[in-house]
C-alpha cells in the first residue's frame, strides 16, 4: 500500500493506493497557513495513514508520494518554491523522515495529475502525452517514453507562460500574451466580460465559464464570439506545444473540460486546420479522465515509478 | 569507419567519420533533381566511400546514415515527405540496401544536427539540448536524456511554427506569427527592408543579417531597431521553448550566429528578463560549434546510436 498527498493552496487531499492502483481510502482536510503547521499537518497525514493501512488493511506502507503546487529538487526531496504556500527552500523528505521515519518522494502537482492520467486515465496506452490543466492558470504536466518529463533543469512545464500572442492585459507574471491569458477559465471570463462592457451589457450575478459555454452552445451571439475567440487562442497554444513536443495524446483537465463536445469538436478542427506536418499521425486530444483525485492518485504512483526505477 | 551523408536542396555532404567520432574524409555533390537521380547519386556515394575507406584507411564500414530535410518514419527507415526534394513515401533503406547492400539509417537533418553538436560540439555534457538554427527558416533537433528526441509521432521539433504573436506578412505556411517570420535571418533582412521602404530610403545592394547587425553592432539607429525587435521575438521564442521543454543548454546556429557577442549579450538579457521561474539553474544560451559539416557528422553519428541500442 502506498500513501498519496497532494498539497493544495486550500486543502491536503490524501489517500491510500494499493498495488493494483486503487485508492482505497482517501481524506481531505485543510492545509493550514504557516510552513510549521502545514509540514505538521502532513505528519501526522502520514502516521495516521500508515496506522490505518495496518488496522483496517492488514498491510504495510511502502512509501510517500507528495505533490506539491511548485518547484522541486531533481532528486525529488527538496521543495525549492511553493508560491501558494509561502515556501521557499524546503528541505521536505530530511524535515518529514524525523517526523514520520518515512522517506517521501516530492514532485510538482501537475506532474503528478499527468502520471495518474498516464496510469488509469486518459493518457493510458501512450508512450508520450500531455495534460492541461485549464482552469484559474493554464498548467501541464507530460509523459515521455512513459515516464514523467521534468526537463533539463527540472523546472517541468510552464506552458501557460508560453506567449502565443498579443492580448488586452498583461498576465500575472508581467508579460503579455501567455497562453494562460487566453485559454484558462478565468480568460474566457474576462474576455466575455469585457465584450459585456463593450457593449454596455450589466449582469446581476458572477459570470462563469461554464454559463459561457451553455450559452454558446445554445447559439446565442455574444457567448459564441468569446467562445470563438478562446478556441482559436487554445487551438494556437495547442499546435505550438504539438510543433515543440510531439505528444501523442493532449489531454485536458481543469473547469473548461465541463463544456465537453461542444468545445472539443470546436478545438478539434481548428487545430487540424493549423497542423504544420499535415497527412501524418499526429497528437489527439481529449478530456482527462483520472478524476479529481489524481493529484493524490499521482502522488502514490510516482513511489512507485521511484522504487521501480 | 561510418559513413554519413547529408542531402540537402542543392548539395549532398557526405563523409567518413572514424570511431573517435572524426572526419577523416569529406565531399560534396549536386543533389540531383529527379528521385531516380538523387537516389542514384546517394547509392554511388555509399559504394564509392565503402571503397575508399577499404583502400585509404584499410578499414570496413559499419554503417551508413543519412539526413534528409523532411519527415521521417518512427523506424529511420522510410522517408515520408521532403518538400524540397519532391519525396513522398519513399522507402529509402530497402530501395538502398538493394544497390549497396547497406541497411541505411535515415533521419531529419536537424535532428542530426544537434545530434552532432552533443557529440562534438556546443551541446557537449549536456542530458538535455535544443540546436536552433536561424537561417532562411528556424528548424531545431532536440537531445533529452543524451538521445535525440524525435516526439511521440516522429514528426519531431517544428519550432519554427510555433506561434509567437502577430506579424506584418503570412508565415509560407499559411498562419500568421510563426517564429521564424521573425527570428529567421531572412525575416529581419524582410523587417529592415521595411523600415528602409517606410522611411523613403533606397538601397542599391542587397541587404544580408550580416550587414544589419554590424551596422547595429556601430551604433546606427534603423539597424539597432531592427535588431532590438529581433532579439525581442527570437527572446520570446526562446522563452517559449524553455516554458516547455526546460533544457539545459539551447545553441544557435545557422547564419545568424555570425552575429556574435553583440547578439547574444542583447538577447541574454531579454531571455533572462522574461524567464517565468527566476533564480534556479535554467537554460544556457551560445552558439553552435559543430561546423559546416555538422550534418554529415550526425548522420554518422546516428548509426553510432543505432548500433549502441
Amino acid at each position: 500500500m502506498i500513501i498519496g498527498i497532494d498539497v493544495g493552496g486550500t486543502n491536503i487531499k490524501s489517500g491510500l493506493m494499493d498495488l493494483d492502483n486503487k485508492l482505497v481510502f482517501d481524506d481531505s482536510r485543510p492545509t493550514g497557513t504557516t510552513q510549521d503547521e502545514i509540514v505538521n499537518n502532513l505528519a501526522e497525514i502520514i502516521n495516521e495513514l500508515n496506522d490505518k493501512a495496518k488496522s483496517d488493511f492488514g498491510a504495510d506502507v511502502l512509501g510517500v508520494g507528495i505533490g506539491v503546487p511548485g518547484v522541486v529538487s531533481k532528486e525529488l526531496d527538496h521543495v525549492f518554491k511553493c508560491t501558494n504556500l509561502g515556501w521557499f527552500d524546503v528541505p521536505l523528505r530530511e524535515i518529514l523522515k524525523e517526523k514520520t521515519s518515512f522517506s517521501v518522494y516530492i514532485d510538482n502537482d501537475a506532474n503528478l495529475a499527468a502520471l495518474a492520467e498516464h496510469y488509469v486515465g486518459s493518457l493510458q496506452n501512450v508512450d508520450s502525452g500531455i495534460l492541461l490543466t485549464l482552469g484559474t492558470g493554464v498548467g501541464g504536466g507530460v509523459i515521455v517514453n512513459n515516464k514523467p518529463f521534468r526537463g533539463g533543469n527540472g523546472l517541468g512545464l510552464e506552458v501557460g507562460h508560453m506567449v502565443i500572442g498579443e492580448n488586452f492585459f498583461n498576465c500575472s507574471c508581467g508579460k503579455n500574451g501567455c497562453f494562460e491569458t487566453f485559454a484558462s477559465a478565468t480568460a474566457i471570463v474576462r474576455h466575455f466580460e469585457k465584450m459585456l462592457a463593450d457593449n454596455n451589457i450589466t449582469v446581476d450575478h458572477e459570470i462563469s465559464s461554464k454559463e459561457i459555454f451553455d450559452r454558446a452552445a445554445k447559439g446565442e451571439e455574444l457567448p459564441l464570439k468569446a467562445v470563438d475567440r478562446y478556441t482559436t487562442y487554445l487551438a494556437i497554444g495547442i499546435n505550438n506545444v504539438i510543433n515543440v513536443l510531439d505528444p501523442q495524446v493532449i489531454s485536458l483537465g481543469g473547469g473548461v473540460s465541463a463544456a465537453g463536445d461542444f468545445l472539443m469538436d470546436m478545438l478539434t478542427k481548428k487545430v487540424t486546420e493549423n497542423l504544420f506536418v499535415k497527412g501524418f499521425p499526429s497528437a489527439k486530444i481529449n478530456y482527462a479522465s483520472a478524476g479529481n483525485k489524481a493529484g493524490v492518485i499521482g502522488a502514490a504512483l510516482l513511489v512507485k515509478e521511484e522504487m521501480t526505477k
